[in-house]
């Protein structure tokens, strides 16, 4: 059961939400493992409403994960039904019958065909699934459906979360205005027995599913997919993006009339992946880790990567400690070229390390009271080529081992 | 600087080890930056000694691996020099010259060519190896040098270790006994502020160098290569393995003449590695997981490693929970051939969950009395070929965040 924890020392506050046409939102308390608070939320989407999604890649994904990717290829959307406490993780056949009574039953009441109706779960893993729960709420939230209830959104979907997360951005397509919103929750990749990483996005353009599809998949890559708390990749992680189309702008007819959109969404996307890693479990400092001088990106985003995931590097940044040895390491354990006399460290932008040695006479005071804030930049130059990468994480405290190795009662 | 760590709970009795024809040791308190302590180990081999090596894959290796890799070809050796305190990593081109001094200094009092000494150095990362302190006491050392100082010398290369670790077997060659002495020493991959994982082995059989290495190569796969503490290669670690000859076994002329000898050494290897994990820092658990059904070998040390390596798996053991979702989660997280529907996982050997469920009404009565133990076995079986891998790591707790993100004085 998730204990009261404290709110994490990097919570961003809530922003205002203002609602978004086409999109109306419910939530109540259904118990599924809560006691005392909304538990399950359902989203309705107005007719032509379009989808996109992108998944957790674990080998062994939840049953709602299944459920929508089996889906997604509809392209429409008219329902989202998420609820937290049970991740309906590992349950056979029973959890793929779960998640369909779920959908089936927000159709019902939202008159549409199961197959318009997106699932996500968050909780213990191989538990059985209360889906009657989930039924015996719906009629109840479809009769409380509203625009604004974004912030009773964000708050319902928690597990081990410290602080709701949201954000929002406007665009213009076509000289039309529009606006794209979106809520997640995660805190780490899994809480007490509880896993998963979540974020909704909604926006009132009408944007086509598969090119929504292509800009989600871009944008995932520098947020969502640039995170990581303790390497440890849940079994439920969703993003959905969801286009209603009430802000009635003109047809999108190139990719370049969604430039505006594009850098708004991809904003979206970042602030809410940030805001993971600042409720990361125990997290008291928020990594940024940029690399440079790498043979590809996708070389300099692996080691950026496995000095995230690194926890010696993890643990020395909590102990406020600049130990560059510890973040030269886990560019060598990376697997990635990487020439040691050519490799360069800094910390707080004050370079300590060059062509492979100290550097000699480097004045450690600004690294020492930048180590003390909240907001912690490590910069890495490989010197070999001029591929880039910035992944972003957090420290490991004993906070992550309260949350995660207390006993079980 | 290292504090006065409690001795761990896993922690093993030093064995009695005899001496072997061909070797002699001596150790010395060279100040590197320990103080009160022995920190510098010279052992002398006979002529004729014959050596094997294998070394870190992290890309950022130290200067005595670059040194021990030139010179492992010549296939012969007459000394090794180690010292604790001061890695002699990411120093540039005076950490070699540093390394060639200390080598020099010891071919002069032994009689040989720099090019037969091996070296290894551990402590520190990025500060100057002051190699003078080792040349200062190299003549007092060649002077005391005897055959019997396997306890001396195991405990002279410790840094944050907290017990010496040793083992020793028998076995015969061509009706011959030869004996097969290590000693070892790690901790993690890094204490705080040091690196390495060292193992030292002696033979007083005759095997040519050839030979030796693909033993060590073959013999260091399910051993040293099977463990991990925290994911976290060290830039320094090194295996050496000298055979002096002294028995006088006959020569080998076929591989089966040596399957005595190969058991023999692996049984140290293995003895040594499984030590190493013991003493991992702030290690309260033994964890010893086996995968079975995956599809490859390969495949299943890396589903095994994924487990072993998870964060949260480690917290649950810690925890003594015996949470088979977060295993679920780490197999999926790996990357490897997985079938979510034919999972099963068992923890002190009763099967939880089977064919991607949990096993109705199972008895967590003698699970969670195992998960009290200190030796915790954890089996996987991904149901879908033959391929077996066997791993040990060990819990992560408050202890491993005390050790490594302590602050800097």
């Amino acid at each position: 059961m998730a204990k009261d924890l404290p709110v994490s020392p990097l919570a961003v506050p809530l922003p205002e939400l203002p609602a978004i046409g086409g999109v109306r939102f419910a939530t109540a308390a259904a118990g599924i493992r809560y006691r005392g608070r909304d538990d399950v939320l359902l989203a309705s989407f107005a007719p032509g409403t379009t989808v996109a999604g992108v998944f957790t890649r674990n080998k062994c994904p939840g049953a709602p994960v299944t459920w929508c990717r089996d889906i997604l290829p509809g392209g429409t959307a008219r329902g989202l039904v998420v609820n937290a406490g049970n991740a309906n993780v590992f349950n056979g056949a029973a959890g793929a019958a779960a998640a369909r009574l779920s959908a089936e039953a927000a159709a019902r009441t939202l008159g549409c065909a199961p197959e318009q109706v997106f699932l996500a779960s968050t909780g213990v893993i191989g538990e059985p699934m209360p889906a009657e729960r989930i039924v015996a709420v719906m009629d109840g939230l479809a009769a409380d459906l509203a625009p604004e209830r974004w912030a009773q959104a964000a708050r319902a979907i928690m597990t081990t979360d410290t602080f709701p997360k949201a954000s929002t951005r406007t665009a213009k397509i076509g000289g039309v205005e529009v606006r794209i919103s979106g809520i997640a929750k995660g805190s780490g990749m899994i809480a007490p027995d509880m896993a998963t990483m979540l974020a909704f996005i909604v926006t009132d353009a009408a944007v086509p599913a598969a090119t929504l599809q292509a800009l989600l998949r871009r944008g995932v890559g520098p947020s969502f997919n640039s995170i990581t708390v303790d390497s440890d990749t849940s079994t439920s992680d969703t993003v959905l993006l969801f286009a209603t189309g009430a802000a009635g702008n003109p047809p999108v007819e190139d990719a370049r009339d969604l430039a505006a959109f594009r850098r708004a969404l991809n904003a979206v996307l970042h602030d809410l992946a940030l805001m993971v890693v600042r409720d990361g479990e125990g997290a008291r400092k928020l990594i940024e880790i940029n690399v440079a001088g790498a043979v590809s990106a996708r070389s300099a985003r692996r080691i950026g990567l496995a000095i995230a995931n690194s926890p010696l590097v993890k643990t020395a940044v909590a102990g406020e400690d600049a130990n560059w040895g510890r973040i030269v390491m886990a560019v060598g354990k990376s697997g990635e070229p990487a020439d040691r006399d050519r490799l360069a460290v800094a910390v707080g932008g004050v370079w300590m390390a060059r062509d492979g040695r100290v550097v000699e006479g480097y004045d450690e005071a600004p690294v020492v009271a930048h180590m003390r804030g909240s907001d912690i930049r490590i910069d890495v130059d490989l010197g070999l080529g001029r591929g880039r990468g910035r992944v972003w994480t957090c420290d490991l405290t004993h906070g992550y081992i309260d949350i995660n190795g207390s006993y079980r009662s």
